[in-house]
């Protein structure tokens, strides 16, 4: 499997296993994004849930390859004893983290399947554990590339109806390269319609609370060299009426059999707009992110509530070069943090999954997936 | 005139005249709010073409009366022998200060109007710009006053529906005393509401890139000690979804004659997604923010584009207490910075202005403004 993004001249993915010792894994530390690129050993599973409930690592794809990698460290640390009821222990503490996204108890549940049932050698079962979660990260970057090549027909489609004008395309959040194993959902094809010299330019969403499109976003594209312009979540309705964005791409988080998309709280007030004014929104996605058992998810997806702090409080560098923390609100003050929202797929113009491009609605997704039409 | 606003138990108005030297205006500074209380003294009319233009006072209604109070300034500094002119040039500079705000051209003209024409006595002139300037500062908190009257009908009427529940009001930026001379637009009918004994509750959006929410309504709101929780910009469409939304208030920058209303950046996104969820939407002004020469808000109202850097960089409070900027994006990334979106008369259930609430229309706004249907 080819290593999409290079950082500082080097190939990484988001995760992997150290080149010194298989027993350790290792994660690109988002929290510091953009302003440092630190590299972090998880040793044990506790070490994963860390990660992913204080985001370290976040995104979609990334949750899931990083729960099957701390199922992967559960093995490891599983009693032989008890090894059965150990990992099935760790599997809830992972599932916990965060409840909306789907590749979340998708990898966890894959793991799982694989290393229960049937006894037999646990030495065998960690060597299973180790090569599962190295399939599960290498499927979600193939899925993600794939994703890539479908959307960028899209991205063409536009291009050529624009005569070769740049194509100005709105993201929301993180749904790159830094938010799955590689490549990205929502940004993949972006990334190939410019490989392929398409003219594009993407505006970013800052994406309060978290600023995952100021520190992400906008880092991974200057990276791969993609022009774009850091935009308050404010202002894409005023871009639209302006007629300033030709389409917008999202990722998601768990989009039900029905096409409804839970996706980083926001998503849903662009997705209005969108359609308020006849601009095309497309929600990219692995096959991993599909929830075949829910239909409405407005009334049936978990939303995260997060710490207030998180919007009580933003982190950034200061000119003197350090991470700080600074309030901005009076100390008093409450906050509210929904960390997602959901777009009912009548606001979504396609979905574009590594199977190819439907409409967000039951009908379309099982023309892709004819196999899931029993799980209704 | 009553002042409605105590600050640690004092009344203040947000612009006024030096106790102790009345050729000298004094502001609160709210570029340090809500972190710090401080009150500034201006001395000359470049005094206060930084105090508007820096942001040291803004909102609608304050951007106005600085403007008058301004133009008392210059009269103040001009010269004898080339009085009018000077009087001009310093017209000139305030004017260009902010592009959108009507109330700042309206005040401006009001006192050029004054102290122009026929010649006269320099020295009356500057006498009758003092008590100008004090007369529009006036008529803003009078007018604003009047708002609270007929929009807390509106929350009253909600709050019967509801049997007595709590009604929650979402506003976005800051449209409160700080914006105006005193009681402000928008929030004017929250007060007005909660000093009757009405149970409500304000969504408070930050208002990125400058978080006027976090900073100055939720301040002021708690200085009147009404409930509120502070929420990012992207949470609004999800508690409308959700049904925790009974009505959206915000202030106005400028209103055509036809009703489109150009406010705070993001200010169109929630009017969207409130007409999608049923929400009803108002908007609340003063006659002054009428600009009743446009019609068609999109394509005649200017829209100022501000410093990328209020983007980039976000301003708070140390846990040392100490008032830091941080960068949120990577050093290099290019940012886009509009401060208003204008929203379409379509939008809006009803203006709300000193003279009653109407529709957002041509018919509407004449019905309250039959004196104007000859400046079409």
């Amino acid at each position: 499997m080819s290593r999409f993004m290079n950082v500082n001249g080097k190939h990484y993915r988001t995760i992997w296993l150290k080149e010194e010792d298989k027993r350790v894994v290792q994660i690109i530390n988002q929290l510091v994004l953009p302003h440092k690129f630190e590299i972090l050993d998880l040793h044990r599973v506790e070490d994963v849930r860390r990660a992913i409930k204080d985001m370290y690592v976040r995104g979609a794809g990334l949750i899931g390859a990083a729960a099957a990698y701390g199922m992967y460290l559960a093995a490891l640390e599983a009693s032989d004893s008890a090894f059965e009821r150990d990992l099935l222990a760790s599997a809830q503490i992972l599932k916990a983290t965060r409840p909306t996204a789907s590749n979340l108890a998708w990898a966890v549940d894959a793991m799982l399947a694989k290393l229960t049932g049937p006894s037999g050698d646990m030495e065998q079962k960690r060597v299973e554990a180790r090569s599962l979660a190295g399939e599960i990260a290498d499927q979600d970057a193939e899925y993600c590339r794939n994703i890539g090549l479908h959307g960028a027909e899209i991205i063409a489609g536009i291009a050529e109806k624009k005569k070769g004008e740049t194509v100005n395309i709105l993201t929301h959040c993180n749904a790159g390269w830094l938010a799955f194993v590689d490549y990205g959902s929502a940004l993949s094809p972006v990334y190939t319609a410019f490989d392929r010299g398409i003219k594009v330019h993407v505006w970013v969403d800052e994406t309060r609370p978290r600023n995952q499109g100021a520190s992400l976003t906008a880092w991974e594209l200057a990276q791969h060299g993609v022009s774009h312009d850091l935009i308050p979540d404010n202002a894409g309705g005023h871009l639209m009426q302006h007629g300033m964005v030709d389409m917008v791409i999202t990722g998601a988080d768990r989009v039900t059999r029905c096409g409804d998309a839970a996706n980083k709280i926001g998503t849903y007030l662009k997705a209005v707009a969108a359609k308020e004014n006849g601009v095309p929104f497309y929600v990219a996605l692995p096959s991993s992110t599909f929830d075949f058992t829910m239909r409405d998810g407005l009334r049936e997806i978990p939303i995260e509530e997060r710490d207030a702090a998180e919007v009580r409080y933003v982190s950034g560098k200061t000119s003197g070069g350090i991470i700080e923390t600074v309030q901005i609100c009076p100390d008093a003050t409450p906050a509210r943090n929904w960390g997602f929202d959901v777009t009912p797929g009548r606001y979504i113009r396609a979905l574009i999954s590594e199977r190819g491009v439907c409409e967000a609605s039951e009908r379309g997704i099982l023309s892709l997936y004819p196999e899931r039409a029993a799980n209704g």
